[in-house]
């Protein structure tokens, strides 16, 4: 009996690891998410079981407790259960509460990373999280706590030269864009990026002021990831100038 | 002409993605760094021309100075450069200077991201970042700044519940944890991993108070991941037990 959690990656189905690929081949049984990429499945053996335990949000608690004794049944059942999830499963993925679980019942488990979205969707944009100079780190935050509450720190976030980033945000967004616009941030530039590495990717850009009015302008919606801070500007297809503080930094590193 | 930064992964060579892997083989010109594992050189075709462009610590800017020019170089007099990194090439790795001074040369550019250390290296040794109900976010840092001095969002960060990731610094742990000690927690788990997901991966455990000691005993060394928080005493070999925050949540998640 084994489980293994396989991280997808973020979307493009070329952006799982080879490990991971290995595992979905040796596997008996697959149990997939709702953002993993069909293709992916191509991967297993053909009497492999494919099973769907897509979540959506707002139905999340209880969704979870289902699946964690499921991965016991068919471990028990069929031997070698891989857990596919979108991006990585220890970013917000909820993966050590079913490895947890799966130990708990004698199953051996395995981890095998996946490129979480987190920097990897504004990567392939054109974003990176810390450029010398300008970022010297990057914090990652969920919109969606089990409180349903945005966390306390977001405010200690915002007060930083961190880039933060944010997902499962969406249904949040005026109210963190407040939080930053109370630390004097409303000029600080805001990517959002939607279906990131895929070909129907959609990105917005604007400033902390002004993000949520090209938001609804747009149409752009979930799964999408937010990035605050000066490197969001930098994205490959940018809808704002570079800011004084970008632009210093180029022309010192003789870019511009 | 074109360049390609392509993330090789934390270590292990099956943690490259296929698109890396495509990416690599239609390469003209690889350059690579010293933390890439040589096995992914076997990828390229036999006839491209493989260049080791490895930098140490205390000779970074002047050996990046040396490789951008390198770049547009090899671009110009062979086509298809792929620039092959540890980890990211966008999360501390200095890629977007990269990719920016090879735009001003009108290379077209591509980025495809790699598995960052910051989370896969914990994620493999069995310590998840973010849990439920633990850590609602995490913060990677890097020890080694443009100006030699620690980031000042150190501070903030250790007043966080954020899981705090410190990359590249080794060399200034007791400073990061006195910042922690003094934001009252001495005793918070801390875990240091060497060779993350390779085969003599090392791990030490411990706290904030006692990790310095425990790593000079233990001859614990670069390259490694200093992991601060809750979670870091989840890795699969822990030597420290559980908090008592940890130990409380198992216990509501019916996983203890």
């Amino acid at each position: 009996m084994k489980l293994t959690l396989v991280g997808a990656g973020p979307g493009d189905p070329d952006l799982i690891t080879v490990k991971g690929i290995k595992a979905l081949q040796q596997a008996d049984v697959v149990m997939y998410d709702a953002l993993v990429h069909p293709a992916l499945l191509d991967y297993c053996r053909p009497d492999a079981l494919k099973v769907y335990v897509g979540k959506r949000r707002g139905a999340y608690s209880c969704m979870q407790e289902d699946i964690n004794p499921l991965i016991v049944h068919y471990a028990q059942q069929y031997g070698h259960v891989v857990r596919l999830k979108g991006g990585d499963s220890f970013v917000f993925g909820r993966g050590f509460e079913e490895i947890e679980f799966a130990r708990q019942h004698g199953i051996e488990t395995q981890v095998v990373p996946g490129l979480s979205s987190s920097y990897a969707v504004p990567a392939a944009a054109g974003i990176p999280l810390t450029t010398r100079g300008i970022s010297e780190s990057f914090w990652v935050v969920t919109g969606t706590t089990k409180s349903g509450q945005l966390s306390n720190d977001l405010h200690l976030a915002a007060q930083s030269t961190a880039t933060v980033v944010v997902l499962m945000g969406m249904h949040k967004l005026a109210d963190i864009m407040a939080i930053f616009a109370d630390c004097g941030k409303a000029e600080t530039p805001v990517a959002i990026i939607q279906n990131g590495t895929l070909a129907d990717q959609q990105i917005v850009v604007g400033r902390v002021q002004d993000i949520v009015e090209k938001v609804n302008e747009s149409g752009i919606d979930n799964p999408a990831i937010i990035v605050i801070g000066e490197v969001a500007g930098l994205s490959t297809n940018p809808t704002i100038a570079v800011t004084e503080a970008i632009s210093q930094h180029l022309t010192t590193n003789n870019v511009l």
